[in-house]
């Protein structure tokens, strides 16, 4: 019995490298979800604009690494979202925007490159906006929705981590949106309150 | 009342940001913490080596985030560790390693910059580790005790991300070690099984 006998210099563990200057991730067991404008329909205000683009071009994808199962208590998932630059009438390209289905759970957002706004909507329904930037870190707290626009004029890459029992509750926002919407007025990035 | 009444651009979050190329955090309400050589006694296997050495020489330090309270549940915390290139003895400069206190916790690691070797232990006592080089990323899974040896020639700096209830249980690492000691064998790290 050799003395490296319980040991092990290749541990398989994730097997994933991160392109840091694009956000980039390679290897094994990458879940991807693309959304083009056609699964876009009615996040923004101008419907007529989103029905005139090209209904499959890219408005944002996500690389996500699932260590754990969905739902289970204690551990984490990181992924890469990448969202072009593009306007849907005078709103960015930007995330369907979501709350987390357990609402006591927070997450990291670090921008990789390009220029964005994480938008966040508190359980009053009040909305702010963070400017991201390469190196910006954003927490998003228990309780927030959270959405991100790109404001630039190139790829928006951002990494996340979030608690595998976070969950994803889409339809609150599908269906009462967020209370401000992000809108380029006179040229630059404004929330305005929806009416 | 205009329009804009009920939003903010000016949200003041976290306001930090990460140099992406060294790993380093700037901004407000980063906690520090620097390990040097006087304050890891009982860590390397070579006693004299390291009493051998400059006691303030540092071995590593780490910048972290809480934007909760630790052992809140559902948040997260994110920090950085830097550590220095150097061996005491045969071992690689390295971090004390610890368990999560609540054993149920995962957490990521993500490479920034220069080259290491991320130590894992199992609830076994089976030690293995995983190649650091930039972007490399690392899922510790629940129940394994971590811990980051610099094998390269530069500052080692890598992102974490943590269960803000995670804890840290050094004491078991302090008292029992991990089962096996990566050391520098004809050039190479190798685990080597302590006796």
């Amino acid at each position: 019995m050799s003395p490296q006998s319980n040991c092990s210099a290749t541990e398989p563990g994730l097997q994933i490298v991160a392109d840091i200057s694009s956000g980039e991730l390679v290897g094994e067991g990458i879940q991807r979800v693309t959304r083009a404008i056609k699964d876009m329909k009615g996040i923004f205000r101008d419907e007529k604009s989103r029905q005139s683009l090209s209904q499959d071009a890219v408005v944002y994808r996500v690389q996500a690494v699932y260590p754990v199962g969905e739902g289970e208590e204690g551990g984490l998932f990181w992924g890469t979202t990448f969202i072009e630059p593009g306007m849907v009438g005078d709103e960015y390209f930007m995330t369907k925007g979501h709350f987390h289905a357990n609402r006591h759970r927070g997450e990291y957002y670090m921008t990789v490159t390009g220029r964005g706004a994480l938008i966040l909507m508190d359980e009053n329904r009040r909305t702010t906006f963070e400017p991201m930037h390469p190196g910006s870190l954003h927490y998003i707290r228990a309780n927030t929705a959270h959405r991100v626009a790109n404001i630039g004029e190139s790829v928006l890459a951002f990494w996340a981590c979030w608690p595998s029992d976070a969950g994803h509750d889409y339809d609150s926002i599908a269906s009462l949106g967020f209370s401000a919407r992000l809108r380029k007025v006179n040229g630059i990035a404004t929330l305005v309150e929806e009416p």
